[in-house]
């Protein structure tokens, strides 16, 4: 793994909140794609199949040029938003969650209000993530895998 | 990953078989526990949802102490054996799929009859895989992560 990139403040932050999340029993996947032209930063699905969608901001224009955000609102059931301890927390509106987070770990700061998703777009979720991460772990575990088809 | 063991000859059936499988469009994972005592070879789940378990048996001795195997078919849409070309494939039950495998690929000789999991367990079994592969994802991402909760 010696050749893999630094990673950015962005995947800082979004490792940081993934290990506290598994701390709280969810399974996490980074950088997913729920439908063409949306890429969120993790997706969290908890014990009982919560889905939770958490973009990472490492700074006030990282979040000022994000034209997508509330499309993410569809495809998750609580939304949040990490970042570092420096960041200017008070843009972020009042109705969506918050998590202080650093690489190292992370605090659930403010609970999402939940907005459940209805059962088919639940299980395209589901399955979107189930996929995704199953696909990239083949690609971990076996180097010699063929490109995805 | 130097300090990997080598995989046994069971493991390197499931490795040529999830090769196979995801060229079909399959996303695979390995040594799934589906329910408390089971514990599968590979799991795949196709573009649709379907889910399909693959049994590698790398020898007699191996089909032949395999107790379980019934147990899976409530678990899966179609069941399927993975061997290698040596094995006495006769031996299998007809009723079941038979995959042909080595350590780096495999075919799909003979396709399982379809008992479509009902919409209750196949919720089930989609959040254990997508559980399983993201909890695995993130372990093999981040060395640092915590040992599950």
């Amino acid at each position: 793994m010696s050749d893999t990139p630094p990673l950015t403040p962005g995947q800082m932050l979004a490792r940081g909140t993934c290990r506290h999340l598994r701390d709280l029993g969810f399974a996490c996947v980074e950088e997913l794609v729920p439908a063409p032209g949306l890429r969120v930063d993790v997706m969290a699905m908890g014990r009982k199949g919560e889905i939770w969608i958490v973009e990472c901001k490492s700074c006030r224009a990282d979040f000022a040029s994000d034209r997508k955000w509330q499309g993410y609102l569809d495809w998750c059931d609580r939304f949040f938003w990490a970042v570092d301890a420096d960041f200017p927390s008070d843009l972020l509106p009042d109705d969506t969650g918050l998590i202080l987070a650093d690489g190292y770990g992370a605090e659930l700061v403010r609970e999402a209000p939940e907005s459940r998703l209805a059962p088919a777009r639940r299980r395209a979720v589901l399955q979107t993530f189930a996929r995704h991460a199953a696909l990239r772990l083949q690609a971990l575990r076996d180097p010699g895998v063929s490109p995805l088809p």
